[in-house]
């Protein structure tokens, strides 16, 4: 583009990489910063510095965080009989921001794709195996996302887990919550329909 | 959130306040760059911090440049006879993307707006009326987006031009190309066929 620099372009092509953002957005988002340079430009890239510098991989859970064991590992108010497995950390704060889970997590890293290339091998799961081993942890709930490569990955995990001697659950499948029959995909109705529960006795 | 340190809150706090990102894609986001390290969040860091040090307003026209005037009012290639008024910076980008203006331009910095308290006082007007003075300019073409705010800007600065001594002239209105009929909305559609062309003699 004749009319803008190279710091733009490199800029804009950076940021046309982030998901959720396209060329267009990458540039709209660019000539937004550049024009709050005060007070968005300059403080981005100090929280970019920063974040590189400061945040790094759990080696116990795999969380992103300051601390190494991160912050939920170590807290010592959570449930340690339990373990959470997610496919990776959006998962993990998707359950931590909803506030109903107060054990540990285990992120696997992704989910088995022959498509992708993406075998056993490539996700965290000889040391959930570990953990699980583990005789403080009872048992093991499986989170990934109600999706073919999420239950496939599940299958999997639950037969790695056989031996562990943990009691292994899934979460449950059924309507979201405010869903309306007309508006749910077939399979969403067969999976509600066949997990239905009982109300009254007889 | 429990999960995440101060880093990487302020960095997903200050995406989320980009164009086009809100607080969910903004977490997707911050987590994509903390997995690319290497690749995405230290270029990205060092990107924003190169355009804040070495991008600034063109005192001439209002377009964003590392040089004061741009490189677009320095080009001597470029005709210094007409003048193109754009609403913002990605106006002026577009425009020279298509690559079918080789004028001037002049950046007004938004549109005249009563509700967001926007006048002609906070728009680039009185330099437009300087530049437009200029002997060496014949030709102001508004080019302004077709929308209210747009149309209505358009329309004062054709009253405040009207001693300049230039001709002024805007965009053409009319059917976009590829666009359908049926797809179009009636504003479209009236300015179409009110702007008709003939196509043959009688």
């Amino acid at each position: 583009m004749a009319t803008s620099t190279t710091e733009i372009d490199r800029l804009i092509q950076l940021l046309s990489k982030l998901p959720g953002l396209g060329p267009r957005s990458a540039r709209r988002a660019a000539l937004d910063m550049l024009k709050r340079k005060e007070t968005m430009l300059t403080p981005l890239a100090e929280a970019l510095r920063s974040a590189a510098d400061g945040v790094s991989t759990c080696s116990v859970c795999g969380n992103l965080d300051a601390a190494d064991p991160c912050s939920v590992c170590t807290d010592a108010r959570r449930d340690q009989s339990t373990l959470c497995v997610v496919e990776n950390v959006a998962d993990m704060w998707a359950l931590e921001r909803s506030g109903v889970y107060k054990g540990q997590y285990h992120i696997l890293g992704g989910t088995l794709s022959a498509l992708d290339g993406v075998g056993p091998e490539d996700l965290s799961i000889g040391p959930l195996i570990s953990r699980s081993e583990d005789d403080r942890v009872a048992e093991v709930i499986l989170a990934m996302n109600a999706t073919v490569e999420g239950q496939t990955t599940a299958h999997y995990v639950t037969d790695r887990l056989m031996g562990a001697g943990v009691r292994i659950s899934r979460l449950a499948h059924g309507m979201p919550m405010g869903g309306e029959l007309d508006y749910l995909d077939e399979g969403t109705l067969a999976w509600a329909l066949k997990s239905r529960q009982s109300v009254s006795g007889t």
